[in-house]
């Protein structure tokens, strides 16, 4: 028991501190250096830690480096989005290997579930390991995933998947274990790992595109709310009239989602004259080159977005709003200035600040590789201990 | 250094616990019998502890019983609401000793400051004790404590004390330490330790009254925001139009709380044609009696706190909004049922269960003991310490 904390304990310094020398190992987790050495056997043995080379120490002395071993374990990272579907593969160090964004094809969960399979064998074998090598997947969707059912819950963009059971059959993509996580909530825990939420006590992060939502990071962890709901500002009741009481279908939908996701942009230009606008982003571009309309059309979306963000910040007082999502990234240019400026107006509370994500289309992705490292870690330790005992 | 470890432990589990044996009290802290004597010997030579009696235990031994001595420590509390300024000396237990509520006078900090000073000499002397004598203070006040520049903000009806330095003159009241905290952030502590918020992970108290605020628990621990300013939603952008924009003045007040405080609900009345209509209360009768101007009156204001908890739930996903504030207490039977109808046409997610709080017009007194009390009892603990050594 004691030994097992021993080898966690190192095997997690060794990542945190990257190649370190025993004296190091010893320094970092307070054991003592035979302990450490008894420990580094071990994970050596079990393929889990591996030496990488000498660095020249004080005197004239070298000490010997070790490092976790990348390929001891692999993460499959998959981010179902409305026009991609993007998978990766990972190693133990969280480096992405290889990865494919394959068009979203039929989404209903044989097709959907078929095509991930297909892609999961393609980057397993240009890796060179079989799928059952996979350590643990991944699976980023939009909506909400009741574990006690297995469905997924507004996900409306996903036929088939509300059906209880649905969410169970992913089991059949890799044989390893597996998680699934809201889109946006793994966007949100990617900022906070890789992007601009890094060190950001109470963050958000806020997805507009084909659709709308919010990851909240509270005192650097992910809040889920009661029922795994939180950040579903796509309810928020911001918008013209009431949208959820005039048309039925938009009771699925919500208020806010309505009016302000690409499609709520491409209608307000439409609504304003523009008849032919086809997508956000020909507004966004018109807009940029000065056109009337469309800039008419921003500012109706700049003032649906402060809306939104001024009952967050009423509410949760966050230090940083990450804007992201097809319209938040595109866009983004156009609405932080004005959304920043409408806030001051809205609410005598000093605003968040307010920045595009950097890590923009690969946010949920790289959430997901962050997720299932952590979580990959973890099981290939408890796989070496299982062995051994 | 472990030996005032060993004491805290010891007089932590003696509150815990009540009238406690030391054999129960070294299977609680996993000390041994020796060690919880010696720590019990030290804490009864300062006062804070002391033998309560017998209890019979098995094969016809008895056991000698411990218990915190309440006198120990006493915790001034203080709510400063808008019609009533409200103090009450508690002691080490909670338990509430004395108290008065006093007609709120002119509110500028000398005259605040002078009426408060009276008020703890009072209930001072009815106890026996001087001002000195109190472990500590707690002040709830309306708007942000910036703990900066000494000032307080966002609370328009304390006029003054938006100077810096004005909350540092707290000092004077008693020479004990204090605490200045949000009288709703109270409120909600309040209703976690002895309110419908006990044994809930995630739960806001909601008040609307004269004016309108949220205190937030998450995970069951108070969540403040980054400034200090989460809950505040007298700003959330709802209402007819914008006020913010139309009436300057309405900008320091926010839009939600424009139209749903008390006023807000007066104004709807006289606007829908009862020009006589003075109070929320006198509202509230006459719906209760049938009166169809006072039953819209209500339907709007159903209308506004729907909205509004929509928003919070579209972000937080709370399990339970406990509802206070005089409108909420004097309301909440004409607004609860219909609030929950609104809620689920709103959103499209679980709403949380809605309860008006059974603390009522005391709930910020009690969250300032609650507060107040687990300080002290440190506080206490730390001055033994310090005389022992």
């Amino acid at each position: 028991m004691l030994r097992v904390m021993n080898e966690r304990a190192v095997f997690g310094e060794i990542f945190r501190l990257g190649p370190v020398s025993r004296p190091e190992l010893a320094q970092a987790t307070g054991l003592s250096k035979p302990t450490i050495s008894v420990a580094l056997a071990n994970l050596g043995r079990a393929g889990l830690v591996r030496e990488v080379g000498l660095r020249a120490g004080p005197a004239g002395r070298s000490a010997l480096l070790y490092e976790a071993r990348p390929e001891a374990g692999w993460v499959l990272a998959v981010d179902i989005g409305r026009a991609f579907v993007r998978v990766v593969l990972a190693n133990l160090a969280g480096t992405i290997v290889t990865r494919v964004d394959d068009p979203s094809g039929s989404r209903n969960p044989t097709d959907l579930l078929a095509q991930l399979t297909r892609l999961a064998d393609r980057l397993t074998a240009e890796v060179g390991i079989g799928r059952a090598d996979v350590t643990l997947a991944v699976f980023g969707t939009p909506g909400i995933h009741d574990k006690e059912t297995g469905a997924l819950h507004l996900a409306p963009n996903l036929p088939g998947w509300e059906q209880p059971g649905a969410v169970d059959r992913f089991s059949t993509v890799s044989s390893s274990p597996y998680l699934v996580e809201n889109d946006v909530d793994l966007a949100a825990v990617g900022e906070a790992t890789y992007g601009l939420g890094r060190g950001v006590a109470h963050f958000a992060y806020v997805s507009i595109g084909t659709g709308t939502g919010m990851g909240i990071v509270i005192d650097g962890k992910l809040y889920r709310g009661a029922r795994g709901c939180a950040g579903e500002i796509s309810y928020l009741p911001i918008g013209e009239g009431d949208p959820l009481q005039a048309d039925p279908t938009a009771a699925r939908r919500g208020m806010f989602e309505t009016v302000a996701s690409a499609d709520g942009i491409v209608a307000a230009a439409q609504r304003l004259g523009w008849a032919g606008a086809t997508s956000a982003k020909e507004v966004f571009d018109a807009a940029r080159s000065g056109d009337p309309i469309a800039e008419r059309a921003v500012e109706v979306e700049v003032n649906h977005v402060a809306h939104a963000l001024a009952a967050v910040t009423a509410v949760l007082d966050l230090e940083l709003i990450v804007l992201g999502g097809g319209v938040g990234v595109q866009g983004g240019d156009l609405l932080i200035g004005p959304v920043q400026d409408r806030l001051r107006h809205l609410v005598a509370l000093q605003p968040p600040r307010i920045e595009v994500s950097t890590l923009a289309s690969d946010a949920v992705l790289t959430g997901a590789v962050a997720v299932g490292v952590t979580a990959a870690r973890d099981l290939v330790l408890d796989r070496m201990v299982a062995t051994n005992t």
